[in-house]
């Protein structure tokens, strides 16, 4: 089962009077034959719970200090009309209850809570959004993380990996520029792809004809939902684990990296597109960031000495974890330079910050 | 004053067995010496609220079907930490007590309610979203609409008139769709901009050696917020109602366009930036629909023969409403034909249709 949620605000410019706010609404209530129960808060201004048939319930308080809030809950069932109907008789009511003393209304979409069909996916900056997600597509727990991929209206399908939305089937600039496009000749150049199951990188790279692509991604499970569910991201390239130019390991990349190192190979381009996001700007208690020094050292060493290494760092506002990234990036064995860009990925709902490392 | 408003929800596989539910949770509000109400909800299911120090308000239901919901209100002065320890133990508690019967948990960022500062702006689609605005920098009623430049961390100072988000200062996207960008030489033509009062288009356009461009733009207090808060967007071009290449009427569009159509003036390129968005799906109800009708057909009047109309159109998601504008297309006096794209525009959060028409 599920439940709305609507919330109606009144910001008033003085202290409403309580007394009236409450009996001028009561009409409201019994029409609606709601039960009222009312609050001893302490002084802490009017509360009153109203619960009427097929378990509506609304939530009435007046703040001493000038804000009136209404909460309704109803079912998912419930007739929505109705609902709307009283709530327009709540605002209206007290619209002309306090007048002149408005100094804002506002009535948000109403919150959908305990639906199957979860739309609300917080950004990495940790504001509410509320997506047009209508379907799940699949849902599955792998040895390594879960896994879903919903359907949006817009932005097809999205895939979110422990509940961070990775890549929607919308989502070409987020792979243009963590390839750093347009501005790289690929043209017989060997690249390496740490991550990227979903086939987004692979599938635009293979397009501008590398020598070779290794692409080591250690999820099987988000190989096969996205070669299934995220065609339009990945096309037909996921199909194989082997093509002409490209070859997919399913493998930690960690002692792969090391092997190469090991071994004296190298690449032109060094694409990182593992999930680890650091938003952690609390490195001492975080191992995220040992994880990412161990990646980006092992990464420099693999590039060559003309290389790129690109990578995704964070969401714009997070700018502490951005800089903390930045000075992970001064203390590398190796000195390197780097320039960063900021990009609008259309499912993310805020901007992304893309980084591209050189050997100086 | 404002509200802090946190949800905890437990998706449930099998109904809840209540009292022990209750019960497990009660050492916790007694810790909290918070006044317990447990009300009759005639058979829908169990819901108990709590009342505690400073105003602070939990509510919980055992919704018979399977769904466990937490409420928590708090004023936004609250200890922010104890609050979470709050939540932190009463969502433990719950995975304790529900344990194997656990299908899903979902805890929102907080809704801030009642702040002076407001952070919610749906989308046109009607989806809750918050933005990371942090400033008010500019809010005044003109004669024609509310006028609101609001600041944000990511995008810049952001106009929104009427409620309706328009332009930030990150949204070179709108501007690059709504001018054909790239796809259509400025040099040397005369251009007709209708509204367009931020001075985005108008900045643009400048650059590009047109012979001539006019802006019509009714409301004079939307070009002097502009000129002042969103010079990302219109640089230095609303110092001046007239420059070398371009003059800004501040007058209603539509008697403008009438002139224009009775003098026998066109113009290569007319762009269409009024606000009126078509959201209605019945336009039998709604003169928007008339109105954009009368735009449409003068606009097509006062087009050259190889002309181009640009006009944004509506959310991506708004399926109805692009249909029936597209209709409408069909209905003009003279004959047209149109391409659409789907933009990206930073601020909006969701994808956005922009038409171009052309005379058959």
């Amino acid at each position: 089962m599920a439940l709305r949620h609507y919330t109606l605000d009144f910001n008033l410019s003085a202290p409403a009077d309580c007394p009236s706010t409450v009996r001028g609404l009561q009409s409201i209530f019994q029409e609606q034959e709601m039960t009222e129960t009312v609050h001893d808060t302490e002084g802490h201004g009017y509360l009153a719970t109203f619960i009427g048939k097929n378990g509506r319930l609304v939530i009435l308080r007046v703040h001493s200090q000038g804000l009136v809030t209404v909460d309704l809950q109803c079912c998912e069932g419930d007739n929505i009309a109705q609902v709307d109907n009283l709530l327009n008789a709540l605002e209206k009511k007290l619209k002309s209850i306090l007048h002149g003393n408005i100094r804002g209304v506002k009535r948000l979409p109403a919150l959908t809570r305990g639906a199957a069909v979860d739309r609300y996916w917080p950004t990495a900056d940790g504001r509410l959004v509320e997506y047009d997600i209508d379907r799940v597509v699949y849902d599955e727990d792998s040895a390594y993380q879960n896994i879903k991929i919903l359907h949006s209206q817009q932005f097809g399908n999205i895939l979110i990996l422990n509940g961070d939305v990775n890549l929607a089937e919308s989502d070409l600039p987020y792979t243009q520029a963590i390839m750093g496009r347009g501005k790289e000749n690929y043209t017989g150049k060997e690249v390496l792809i740490l991550g990227g199951g979903d086939g987004g990188i692979l599938a635009e790279a293979v397009k501008l004809k590398p020598k070779m692509i290794t692409m080591v991604e250690i999820d099987q499970m988000v190989i096969d939902g996205c070669r299934t569910h995220m065609r339009k991201a990945c096309g037909s390239v996921l199909d194989n684990l082997k093509g002409d130019c490209y070859q997919v390991l399913v493998e930690d990349c960690v002692p792969v990296l090391k092997k190469y190192v090991e071994e004296g190979k190298t690449f032109d381009y060094v694409i990182n597109d593992l999930t680890a996001v650091p938003i952690s700007t609390a490195p001492e208690e975080d191992s995220t960031w040992e994880f990412l020094q161990l990646i980006l050292d092992l990464s420099i060493k693999v590039l060559r000495p003309t290389g790129k290494y690109f990578t995704q760092g964070n969401c714009a506002n997070l700018t502490e974890a951005l800089a903390l990234y930045e000075e992970q990036l001064g203390r590398l064995s190796c000195p390197v330079d780097f320039s960063k860009e900021v990009v609008c990925v259309p499912s993310y709902m805020e901007l992304w910050v893309f980084y591209t490392v050189w050997k100086k």
